[in-house]
């Protein structure tokens, strides 16, 4: 099943490959088919506490994907599973701009990102020497790394209106044999769809969108990305990158929710996810943006059918259009209810959205606002152990065990540093109650005293000045906890 | 149906409202139900874009209530309504703790929170003097005020087992004579649900509940705001002071969530629904606290059909219990699914839940949240009006209108400093673009081009460098828009 060498648009991926010493393997998603059950696939069977077998199945049924360029992994990509019956996981994007940021800074962004719990990292990165940044990223995390080739394209060009079809592939060669594990391209967005866009009230928001939209109204052609779909499907095969099918038409506003244009490009992601898929690749479609509560199980009950339950991997969705500056919020109640109906994977939004390139602050905002999303999806899916951690959480609460839950919390820095700055002055994490309530109207702190069954005899502290319930001995909680 | 002045528990309520030249009028229920329609319902009517008949119909079911104490609106209260046909309100806890804040700081907490667009607000202090800066925040703000009358009482005794039935009733009339417009008292929470406390992860996390609870472990007796609700009820009704049934076995944690203490009191608060509603008054009921995402439909289902459709009024509820530190995202996610299932008042959280009492900040950073939630409800509820301030926000953008665009933020401070903060130094607000993708990535930007018919000949700008498009004029935007 495997083609000779020579089926590939070019010799390169074969040179470089076997000048890397790696192998001319199978895909994941061909192993699987093929009944095999690769490193990969353990690893993430491992991470997920699932069987390796139901790893293969999902991964052969094109349900899961395991993003892994064979070069990232020779580097120390450490393998995810991204899929219905995965963990939610989340994106951070990341990058400079034209106008914002420096490689040094973006480089910090990765960093916190991933520190705080991101499961992959996209460079979106636009303006000077994208390559050597990509390649700094790639080489230094461990999580699989995404691109939108097009902005290399474009930013190498004085309009995109000049990129031929063989430099558009060019650029993803490269970028593929750079370590790239996932990339978006907007392959669905069809010239067709164009009179469609006319009547929205935000046009096109999708950088990529925008930038095929216009060369095909000013070739008067077909996207090339489509009519060069085969193509772009041999070299990531070579070198296993996985398909994010862009979507170009997302809605930009709620009233452009679920409308034509949006419908029509899905219809065609479809089609594309079962011809890549034909051909050896791994593919995930990406989602929308901006949707209404009310229409976000829609959307994703149409792409789990049309596209035949490839991953779906969402940009939020914002679930309203007027919160500029605080859109992490917005969006992250869409993304919750998107990954509880089956969304795979969360493109996390900033505080900055909309208005500017995010800062570190912004990063970490974002990052931990989707984490929370995506764990109370989790919960709500039951996946198995997602709720122990908050069981463990609260079992820390209520026995006062500050520095566990700190520990526990999902951005424990952030926690301790709430909890110190309003505590009184000489208070340690030893204190039986916090600064809301205290210790008199400390509901926990009153419901050990209940169930000790305490008379009048043995009052709670009267006064918050006079208790000092600083350590365990001073009241009478935590017996048998 | 009004009976005689004698049959209040005291003279007071009378003496006091006459003295005042408040005449002893029906409450809101009592005159829809005799087919009346008040002044305060036709405010209703008009800030929610509803008939005035319609309104009457909801008080006289008991679907909407109008928290709008006698005294508070002579003092000039703009009567709100929160039921299932109105716009979904937000509710703002504050007051000082006994270790935390003080009278100024927590009047600023409440004017910035009002000016955020809160719609409710609640005095939640403990600590010394609480009726002067009850009355304060009453004489000062126009919205509806909430107390929980427990927290004075239990203030000013050693040990809340020391309180008697009565000095619990004079401490309730003295806050309605002071014109609160909504208590919270844990009424529903009965000696028998104590043993279904004690296999619970996180016990009593509600102060009032935690304080009632022990008043009748030690006095081996029943819950003495149980046995006395009609008492309680006379003095609402003297002053038409709204319910709100508080739940003392709301959940701390997923654990406990929607488990036998949770909805063995909440039936007990349908039954007590029914009961105020005889005696005339206006009832909300509060509801939990801690639930995962698939359990929020349920649980704002069985309130509405237990207690009889009673306007619910959620705190949070947060859907993880490990996001200390960002609780006011984690409960928003979980608020704007009770609003969409149904729910009509949401508390805020703020970041500092579970840490200690919240800042100036945090107020801030909890009320924005909630806003959101509950305008995303609103839009997906369909409510009349609500996506109109989206569509304006939409084409704002789309224009490039950035005064607009921050005129009609959620918090247009906030929004006007992230854009300027990372905006190329020199950029003004007619720049066609922001700093995330620069003017020559910018997709709004690039369709419009698109649907100008553009070609290469006039390509647009190659580089942020050389791009300086600060005036309309200076590209080919906006143009018929």
């Amino acid at each position: 099943m495997w083609p000779k060498a020579g089926s590939f648009v070019t010799e390169q991926p074969r040179r470089i490959l076997l000048g890397l010493g790696i192998d001319l393997m199978p895909t994941q998603i061909e192993s699987a088919k093929a009944g095999v059950i690769t490193p990969e696939m353990e690893q993430v069977a491992e991470g997920e506490h699932l069987s390796p077998e139901l790893v293969r199945q999902e991964v052969a049924r094109g349900r899961m994907v395991i993003p892994a360029n064979r070069i990232h992994l020779q580097k120390g990509l450490r393998p995810i599973g991204i899929g219905l019956v995965c963990r939610t996981k989340i994106n951070a994007n990341l990058g400079k701009s034209a106008l914002q940021s420096s490689v040094e800074e973006e480089l910090e962004k990765v960093r916190c990102a991933i520190a705080l719990g991101a499961d992959t990292v996209m460079d979106l990165s636009t303006g000077k020497d994208l390559p050597s940044l990509r390649q700094l990223i790639i080489d230094s995390v461990q999580v699989p790394v995404g691109t939108v080739p097009i902005y290399e394209v474009a930013e190498n060009l004085g309009d995109i209106a000049e990129m031929t079809p063989q430099y558009f592939l060019d650029v993803v060669e490269r970028q593929a044999a750079q370590g790239v594990d996932y990339m978006t391209i907007h392959c669905a967005l069809l010239r067709e769809h164009l009179p469609l866009v006319e009547r929205r009230t935000t046009g096109i928001v999708s950088r990529g969108g925008a930038l095929i939209a216009r060369w095909m109204a000013v070739h008067k052609a077909e996207n090339p990305l489509y009519t060069h779909f085969d193509e772009i499907c041999e070299i990531f095969r070579a070198y296993d990158v996985t398909w994010s099918l862009g979507d170009g038409l997302r809605p930009g506003s709620l009233a452009d929710a679920t409308d034509a244009a949006q419908l029509a490009e899905l219809r065609v992601m479809g089609e594309l996810t079962r011809r890549a898929r034909q051909l050896g690749c791994q593919v995930m479609v990406e989602g929308p943006g901006h949707i209404p509560l009310d229409q976000i199980e829609l959307n994703v009950k149409l792409q789990q059918l049309w596209c035949d339950e490839a991953p779906f991997y969402v940009l939020g969705p914002v679930v309203t259009d007027v919160a500029a500056g605080y859109d992490h919020i917005a969006s992250a109640i869409g993304a919750a209810l998107a990954a509880w109906y089956g969304a795979s994977l969360l493109c996390y939004v900033t505080p900055r959205e909309h208005l500017g390139l995010p800062t570190l602050e912004d990063v970490r905002a974002g990052v931990v606002a989707f984490k929370i999303a995506a764990h109370a999806a989790d919960v709500a899916r039951g996946r198995p152990g997602a709720q122990d951690w908050d069981n463990r959480m609260s079992r820390a609460r209520f026995r006062f065990d500050w520095e566990e839950q700190f520990r526990l919390a999902i951005d424990p820095q952030t926690a301790r540093r709430m909890w110190q700055e309003v505590a009184r002055p000489g208070t340690t994490t030893s204190a039986q109650y916090c600064s809301m309530c205290g210790p008199k109207f400390c509901p926990m702190r009153i419901s050990h005293t209940i169930q000790e069954g305490s008379s009048v005899d043995e009052p709670l502290a009267t006064s918050a000045d006079t208790a000092a319930p600083t350590t365990p001995a001073s009241c009478p909680l935590q017996a048998g906890r």
